[in-house]
């Protein structure tokens, strides 16, 4: 079903712009309804773009990150859940790569070039929730784990469990979705990204085979292995930066056909107004000084990416660096942009049936997760002292 | 049914208190279902708080606006919805006196005393849909008119109509809510203010008496017959701003109770952690700030209504500025304030179920159809020419 | 020769505006020089302003510190620094009512009415620098104090000092500020607030009698004992806001007489120009939200200071809240008009010979000493928990 | 004298940063003393730089703009007033090759290489100030123009007049500034931008010879003559971008050498204040968005400059958007940045000797020719109909 697509970064583009023009056309109603874009998901899974990142090696074409994180950002303005899923997908399909073996490396990427997987976690490392006793060579987990991005419809699952409750080291591996035991519950609430399916898990005596642990004895020295913080910091930071494209772009048409001038305005189109002018140009110089800084961000990523486990302490700090940068900045725009553009549309604009309040609610729902003032604070800890923040699940 | 509530201001406070908290109970969950909120509103007709307005002489309390205004501020931290309704009550019930004849302010301020009346609109005289037919010393009404403000559920209707399709001049009247041939349509699709039931209404046929059309003849050319554009926004200003109290408040006890710590800062307690205390700071500085301007512009309004028909043209356009800039700067704190509050709360406080998205989406919503690029503007043109800006339905 | 003023707030206003009047024209030359402004300060003395706070029953004219807070936003308007010195000069004037004995408030309201003495400080009672040597009753004081606002030409001096380096607890009195040994060093150095003689104060062997020193065996456990810190706040942030409304001031007189219309504009004055317009209200705005701030915060003081001793920790609470959201507030609104002021009068008003940048270095120098960051976390800590601020020298 | 400095642009940058740290050590005095920096232009002119710019067949190195931009904003660092110099030196030197002859090209460029030209104006072809007269071949020229940035000092000044008072179209040429006849004034009253010599130039019978004026008789059809407006616009963002770094390198020095901690705040060191370090993280956060921002428009300049006359409307059109939008961001991080710096370095740092005001004074005098209201006006207007601004002397 997958759909042959070369190895032309122009297009991947051009694919995922279609997409893009596809998933806008339903993404107010399915704002509003929740739950799994089963539809939507599948049209990615053909596209192609699931395997893009996975080297030729392995199967894959062999993009760069800036790559994915462009097509991040182009989903991301008409349908910010489906950008997240598919920016997520990457760095959970990359786990294997940055803390497992070689070997899991390679079968990861292989199996998933091959199978056409799409993937999403039931992790959290930082607060496990999930406990795992051993028994012989395998694990056997329970628990229930919140904010499980992209569980529902993946074919492989990223999880983290403790063997004891309170244990500071988390254990991470991959099962398949369906493995038995596991209920993907169809609870995620959120008041944004509402199709990001990031409820909760249910594990029942769910079976964890040693090959599917990460094998982390020889690596978990280097600096690479924390490179999913990075990731997850650059995929946010360009579902925020596509999310305001994609809301100035709306409200743009917008204007254009619906808006009328302000009754007091000299003007006989709202276009014409030169307030809605100068906060248009105000909105576009803003989201372009994002988009600039999420492109060299990017371009920072596939540096650092190309070190592989030879990445240097500071070359890794240099990355989170921009990428924490492009995070907080890109969620500033975004939340100011998405928030005023109702401005430039006037009072008729503000119904639920254009439901234009999902872009803020997007932006500002998973812009939470990562506080911008402690991005600040270390970055600005950076500044100062020189000293790299330590990549976090979070940070 | 009414409550007898003497004449004690701060009784009317307390009962607005008392039903603030009553709506309080489940305002997230009939902000999700919309339409009409009858029961509140009859608890509002009960309250004895719908004729505090009205001058004793008319069996009213005698209440001056910043009483009225206090308390629209009261239930807007509760229900913003619900506060709109019962300050554009008192913007309806005023018109007659604004704008009509000494006979019909005695005879709507006596009847809505006597009746607890509750005043909705279906009003547009700006840019007027209705079209009337004269018929004798009648007018019969047809036509379509949208943003008709609490006109769902009301006893008296304000409204407006033009005699020939493209008129500029429009007649103003008062009807009973039941008359033959109006049809109140439950169609509002605010993605805010839900239930301020700003749907349209639907003439067919309506008949207006002779005494029910407002007989402008003598007040005319007094500048105190646009005191309506002043009470319209500065009510507004107090519905903002209230609605930035309510956000704090429900963010503090979101934070008090439920709150994490970010898990890389050094304290046990959110409330501990110096950025979710210099931000708690930050708002409530900003929104004491907008309170301030909202009491004094209020106290303007109270001296400019006590001049009644002696307003002159400088009076009324020091209130204009005062409520001008009440409101627009009430805009500004109360949409930062409920879209950031979401950052002292954190991750978890963003779900459909908390429901804390209705206050930016209030705010949002009903502050468009007053644009503060506008007022700005105009108070500029103020600060710089001395020239007063001349009220309008919208300014 | 100091005036006859009775006893009529407006009168003292009106005095205040001719004070200022008379600063304005020199202002600008003044700052550029630096040092002491002699002529101003005297006729400060002349005009009778001086005493007005000291109750009547000591001799002055019993005005509440409303009266004093709005003078010194009116000489602000003019000049930053003689209306900081103005206002700084009733801080320390009151101190012996704050932290002396019945005996020593007496005689220091009844000498400063009698004599009209114009108080200054060499004050630092947070990092002292002075040391006190016991000779039998006196201190003899050595050492070198910074930052001695009004030092310089000022009748009584203000002063703190340790009996041992490292001292926590410092004795505070009053000395003539000629007694010997005190030199006034010359060399206040700012870049703003340049006439307000915050320079350094040499103490060789000076003697300091015991009736000078502040006897606070009987009060220092009233929260009374910590006001100066309520009116230090607030007496700058009135010089904040003056600052600002100055500041808009000169910039309509400039746009009115001089600017021209940007050349891309379609306007033929730049008063015309709607941009400018709304800049011009966008300033008024936030400024006149600064001014009910700072007015209500005003209040809340007069009320405190009337309780005198008895005070409690609750009412000082309050007040101190309201000072610092004002204090704060002001900082925020007077940087933010004062360095964009520049934007609504057009390239050619950024000269040396206009001095308009002094606006903005005024604001800017003297907001440093109390960082609002500190303020915020204060204020917020208090919105969390109902825990009030500490006053301290420089909360 | 001129040093060889062949043609690699790391070394052109490393040139650039040792004539920067030797601007910076009197950077501060020189501001306040104002005139003509004739030591730090003349070694600039012996570093080689000045020449950078022009392709080799005429004996310079033939570096593309990007170059001399990224050299701006490195001496902006430590010396606006000279990166300024530096940035209108080419902006001039290249104007025969915009709007003259292609003969007078590579007259220009050869004899500025050879000779080691400094350039200058006193120029201003809106609102055109200077008169000549004509005889036989030659202009006589007469009048009086201010705003002649860089004209003291200068080996060849661009030159514009009209035959008439009045006239539409403005003749622009190019002659020795030591022409008889001129006067530079030494007048430049700026509160920033101290030495730019942007003061006013005399004429008394200034002979212009033919080949002196720019032969536009070809040329002035295409796109490519506007082009000095977008080089004027980014010239002035790298400077203000430039800056903004030398800024936030001054204040960190600060911070970590002289800042003490607050004393309120539970840290030894200010550098470990959660608030400090907060700030830092987002003027730094800010700042890469400019750089970033400045960087991609360079790059925009540099492939719109190599189309030269071919140069399509819709390729300046996309050029001038984004040196546009780099300019007005610029503006804002850099006005933030200068004029909140002090509160990261605290009370002692605002002082005349320390003269860190002369960032925003800096930031502000240049930024106002060009006023960003318009900038975002034209860009919106473009973000809504797709219509290009067209450049103009000061868009």
């Amino acid at each position: 079903m997958k759909k042959e697509i070369g190895n032309d970064p122009s297009a991947f583009l051009q694919t995922a712009v279609l997409l893009a023009k596809d998933f806008a056309k339903d993404a107010a109603e399915r704002d509003k309804i929740g739950g799994t874009a089963k539809k939507q998901r599948d049209a990615i899974r053909e596209s192609g773009l699931l395997t893009i990142l996975i080297p030729t090696e392995y199967g894959g074409e062999g993009q760069p990150w800036s790559v994915v994180l462009r097509i991040v950002r182009e989903l991301a303005k008409a349908d910010a859940a489906l950008a997240h899923l598919y920016g997520y997908h990457f760095l959970h399909l990359t786990n294997p790569h940055v803390e497992g073996s070689e070997k899991q490396k390679k079968y990861y990427y292989t199996q998933s070039a091959k199978n056409n997987w799409f993937w999403g976690n039931s992790y959290n490392p930082i607060e496990p929730t999930l406990v795992g006793r051993k028994k012989g060579n395998q694990f056997i987990i329970n628990g229930y784990n919140t904010f499980s991005t992209g569980a529902q419809d993946s074919d492989r699952l990223l999880i983290s469990w403790v063997e004891n409750p309170g244990d500071k080291n988390a254990y991470v591996g991959v099962i398949p979705t369906n493995r038995a035991g596991i209920t993907v519950n169809d609870d995620w609430d959120g008041m944004g990204q509402r199709q990001t399916d990031s409820g909760s898990v249910t594990f029942e005596n769910v079976v964890v085979e040693a090959d599917e642990i990460f094998d982390d004895s020889a690596s978990n020295e280097v600096p690479f292995t924390t490179f999913d913080a990075i990731i997850s910091q650059i995929v946010l930071a360009n579902v925020f930066v596509g999310s305001a494209e994609g809301a100035l772009a709306e409200a743009r048409e917008y204007t254009l056909k619906k808006s009328r001038p302000w009754f007091m305005s000299d003007y006989e189109k709202a276009i014409d107004d030169p307030f809605i002018q100068r906060r248009y140009g105000d909105f576009w110089i803003d989201m372009q000084a994002a988009v600039q800084l999420v492109e060299h961000a990017g371009k920072k990523v596939d540096e650092a990416w190309a070190k592989d486990r030879n990445l240097t302490e500071e070359e890794r700090g240099e990355t989170i660096i921009f990428t924490g940068a492009a995070n907080a900045f890109g969620t500033k725009v975004a939340l100011d942009l998405t928030s005023s553009m109702f401005e430039v549309m006037g009072a008729r604009s503000a119904t639920r049936k254009n439901n234009f309040d999902r872009f803020w609610r997007n932006v500002r729902t998973h812009s939470l997760h990562n506080p911008i003032e402690y991005k600040r604070k270390n970055i600005g800890h950076w500044v100062l002292t020189g000293e790299y923040p330590i990549p976090s699940g979070y940070s």
